[in-house]
């Protein structure tokens, strides 16, 4: 008998992090008596007078937002890294530590308190990775910033506390672990090819043409061979771009369709707002060329087989291994085959 | 200024598995307006008829449990790893897969549904701890099972879909990231001082007693300086033991009430059914000797403020890297002055 990894538990290595997930494809009949979510409360307003992201309204720390009317960044009001912290390691017999320094802000995608990202304009998304762009050079520059995480966490799900269009940057003096860990396959990879890792990666998921679910002229999104999030997607740029700093403006049109279109598909999936933590990963701003680095944005979304049932990322997966069941092949399958139109704007 | 760590965000060094953390101890006053959960209803009955665990009940597959009166263990009728899996190697250009088998067992704590461990008799514990040790050997002992691991979802927010008390065991043959993580920290430090990586740590834990939240002659817990979940814990063997195969007769009722306590302890901190992921690292099965192993016991709960407020592993966590609030001497603080009697049994 030979492996067939559409029906036999099976181990996919994952070239941008060097690490492995579990995937059962036999399990997707597994009956579900767990926990159900309750799904979000549709027909938001446009203004809600207590949200403190809506322009005009009152901060937690009493600043009020201007009249904003696209997109709007500020410092975080609870930053988790602050500036003027002291960056001393600290070695006490088996304890290891270093403080760590940054900046966090929070990045309004809209006044409109009632959108989200597949509920805008492919104009206004263009305003948000303006922003984006901005906001990395910005901190980036900052003398001791050596990386700049952009990220969104949507939904209530997924920790997100405030409905309103938004997204967060952490930047900071460390590089955290997740982008250290795809610094180093990238720079192998660059050292031995002189060609980008997930250039490649991307050719060779176009021949394949099994979990590609879009793609325009200058990006692809497909759902990564090693996903570990049951619908997870990744949006490559075709050009080895290191940095959304380095988009041309064609480009950043054709980086905003592509996220309009991956979160469409995923509000159509289950017909509801769909969660997810979503994020770029870039070359570091630590003044180093970073020629290996190919830039990309990552959705991580929990939901697995309906608008309430989520996939539980606990017991195996934190202690041993990430697991999932349905293979990425059917996700892209099933995200490939979705409108491109929102359910909530057909006529 | 000098790095404060009970004020400056910093982060710490896991050194079991060599990631960090962030910790972020300024950001405890942070206000939360997201998704709260809801509590566990009380007052289960302590048989369920249409419970798929409790004895002489009908499984999902058509088997029916016997009238077990301690612990019973039974294969998984949905298991993620199967045993007649081809391993093959499959590299096709940058993919790399590999085939995978095991068997995933489910492991009844008790005949009592109404009960979790924190409600046992330190005799009944040892009657689990009795059965995890049976696996152990009977799995490990298996031709190609190279890891068994041990571990329990409690609770729904855990991913857990039935409240009878029971755990899990995925033994197979790849041996899981986690493990192979703790392995090589361990075994350099073996090599390079003869001694082990975790019993050297516990010394130092004991001597500086800033976390540590219970000890007895055989067995402490603590809140590791690297935790990640607010509330993480660690119960740790005093003496160098490999695996829970090795534990004498008096350790293993040491075990079984460190686990009762810590589990008590984690009810009484909100006064809920605490919800969280447990599990046992120990040597791999593979026949090698693995004299750098130090087994342990972590557990990993979600709550942060209340029975109702979870700490949410998302954006930046996922993204970038584990971050924390409230440090691990807080919390080591709070799960230490908390009664040893469970709330719900005091007079
Ligand atoms: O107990 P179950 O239903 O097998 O499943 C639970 O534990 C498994 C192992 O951690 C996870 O893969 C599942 O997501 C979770 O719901
Ligand atoms: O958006 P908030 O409220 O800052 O916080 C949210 O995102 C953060 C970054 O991923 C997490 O640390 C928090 O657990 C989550 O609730």
């Amino acid at each position: 008998m030979k492996l067939d990894i559409n029906e036999h538990p099976h181990r996919r290595y994952n070239i941008l992090n060097d690490e492995w997930v579990l995937v059962s494809p036999h399990r997707t009949k597994r009956p579900w008596q767990g926990k159900q979510e309750k799904t979000a409360p549709a027909d938001r307003p446009t203004y809600d007078a207590g949200c403190y992201l809506c322009p005009g309204n009152v901060r937690a720390n009493g600043d009020s937002n201007p009249n904003y009317n696209t997109v709007y960044s500020f410092k975080n009001d609870f930053s988790a890294l602050l500036t003027d912290t002291p960056s001393d390691e600290i070695n006490e017999g088996l304890l290891r530590t270093k403080g760590d320094n940054g900046i966090c802000k929070v990045i309004c995608f809209s006044p409109d308190h009632s959108l989200t990202l597949p509920l805008m304009q492919v104009r206004s998304i263009e305003d948000v990775i303006g922003i984006w762009q901005k906001e990395y050079h910005e901190l980036g520059d900052i003398e001791g910033i050596n990386y700049v995480q952009i990220f969104e966490n949507k939904g209530a799900l997924m920790g997100c506390s405030n409905p309103h269009p938004h997204g967060q940057i952490w930047s900071q003096n460390s590089i955290p672990q997740e982008v250290v860990k795809k610094s180093k396959q990238q720079l192998s990879y660059w050292n031995e090819n002189k060609r980008s890792l997930l250039g490649d990666y991307l050719k060779q998921e176009q021949q394949m043409d099994k979990r590609l679910i879009w793609q325009n002229e200058h990006f692809a999104a497909l759902v990564p061979y090693w996903a570990v999030w049951p619908y997870e997607v990744m949006i490559i740029p075709k050009r080895h771009v290191r940095s959304i700093a380095d988009l041309t403006e064609i480009e950043k049109t054709g980086f905003a369709k592509a996220i309009k279109i991956v979160t469409t598909k995923y509000d159509n999936l289950f017909e509801t707002s769909f969660p997810y933590s979503a994020g770029i990963h870039q070359a570091p701003t630590d003044g180093k060329a970073h020629h290996e680095w190919h830039f990309h944005m990552v959705f991580y979304p929990p939901l697995l087989r309906s608008a309430t049932i989520k996939k539980f990322m606990v017991g195996y997966e934190l202690l041993a291994n990430p697991q999932r069941d349905i293979t990425a092949e059917q996700a892209a399958g099933t995200l490939e085959g979705l409108s491109e139109v929102h359910y909530c704007q057909r006529k």
